[in-house]
């Protein structure tokens, strides 16, 4: 795959990466509570700050931008996908879930405050999301918070990422075939990648079918980002990925190698990943730039 | 304090109060996924149905009707500070919490589904919540929809019910005096509850006025609440109860009985309880009969 030339190493791209990142890190220092009562606020910032690629704030950011969405909006909305993801991390680290004790290079939140603070820290840290965007002082309007307020909703729980986890849980040792396990991913981790984009989209204005195609194509970068996990899993080490490497085979957990080995894993993260562009092409979008560099540094990253 | 006559005990309030509490099982009947993947539905349903006496829901729709509110909306928001609750009750039965194995005279979700399905349960119903507020379908405005998602937010966070249970945790064995027991108090249940009034009251319009002294209105009903949780702890049973009696003191934790004695506790719920009706008059509410019968149901409890 290192022979294909990849959007995501253009200096454009990097440089409009790192300053949204930076952006993105500052603004959840401001928005996490550092001095939530008894501990609680350092366990939250422990679990959202100075770690991560902020995936899912960068889809948020770039598809506002591509739709010329509200910029104040979009960072709220960024933050808010992000704090749902960080929360779930916390919980799913715990012993009762994956029970896994590295994560982004760091002990887990249980490790480091306990079990109690981190299902505590996971419970504030998803309320928070919904407070973020819904920032009761004018600056958003209440459509646009109540539009967001839904698509988090629904991509959190029971038909979204909780239910994932559920599936997941549920799958140990089982052989799912290929439809059984995108529609356990497309939960878990493909519906909040996919509101990244459709909140995203929400914070402009956009024709009901360029919010169709952006849409897919979070689908497509959300699919892709679970099959190159997939790949990472057994190729990287956990030095690399800041997180226990080999633990889904070891889990005995479907994935997409487990069923169609190493290289039709690869070959099908390509056609998942040509889809997200040609998608983006077909939505007419004038500035989708940045959401093509963003598919490819998903579905060609090495961690 | 049987001497006193209780408006609860009049044939209009307990007819108005099955009438609520069978609306509100249908609406969470209704509403709660018994679909979700992964017998994720079986245990959502399991934490929230066919238990409590939906204090809280009862207050969002007392409330709504003092008020003249959107009798949709205040049903929406009743089940969603309801979910809310349940999914605290969930995650603090877990046993890196409470550890608690008897709920609503049955075995605790973790008991009956497994620890990481109840993380998840709760997980997913406290997503659930806000979507119930954002109901995508035009039958309540995106200003309303906003105000009670705001609302909620800051009721079940770091500054709410998630602030109040990390101070709790860190309170055992600690002899906290009134007023910090009552701050960790107000967060950990008077937020919700107090939530409860003013999501009702955001379900119609008000004065300024009156929203202050329902807010009043609802943080005293939330620490009388508690001042009689902590006196039914040492003078009820299990049995009566619905959980496990005498766990506060079992547990070494600071209670307004241990605080202050039995006879005082019991002398301070009444005055607060005195406090709470003195506010509802002093809004001017026409139709406050079943608020002030709710202060007294809430306060005269027996279990």
């Amino acid at each position: 795959m290192n022979a294909v030339l990849s959007l995501s190493d253009t200096n454009d791209f990097v440089a409009w990466r790192q300053a949204r990142q930076d952006a993105v890190e500052r603004a959840l220092e401001r928005w996490v509570p550092a001095n939530a009562p008894a501990g609680l606020g350092d366990a939250m910032q422990y679990a959202v700050l100075d770690g991560g690629k902020r995936l899912r704030p960068l889809l948020v950011l770039a598809t506002s931008e591509a739709v010329g969405g509200h910029a104040a909006a979009a960072m709220r909305a960024a933050c808010a996908v992000e704090l749902i993801h960080a929360y779930s991390l916390v919980h799913d680290d715990m012993p009762c879930m994956d029970n896994d004790v590295l994560r982004r290079g760091k002990p887990t939140v249980h490790v480091r405050f306990g079990q109690a603070q981190a299902l505590l820290a996971g419970d504030a840290l998803q309320a928070l999301a919904f407070e973020l965007l819904v920032p009761g002082d004018g600056s958003m309007s209440d459509a646009m918070s109540a539009r967001l307020c839904r698509l988090l909703a629904l991509a959190a729980g029971a038909d979204g990422m909780a239910g994932g986890q559920a599936v997941d849980l549920a799958s140990v040792g089982v052989a799912l075939d290929q439809p059984s396990l995108e529609a356990m991913h497309r939960r878990k981790t493909g519906a909040l990648l996919q509101a990244s984009v459709t909140m995203g989209a929400a914070t402009g204005s956009a024709s009901p079918q360029t919010l169709a195609l952006l849409a897919e194509y979070g689908a497509c970068v959300g699919l892709a980002f679970q099959v190159v996990d997939d790949i990472l899993d057994v190729t990287a080490d956990s030095a690399t990925l800041g997180k226990t490497a080999g633990k889904d085979a070891a889990a005995d957990k479907p994935t997409f190698v487990s069923l169609m080995g190493l290289a039709q894993a690869q070959a099908y993260a390509d056609r998942v990943l040509a889809q997200a562009h040609d998608t983006l092409r077909r939505s007419g979008l004038d500035h989708a730039d940045t959401l093509h560099a963003l598919a490819d540094w998903v579905g060609r990253r090495a961690s």
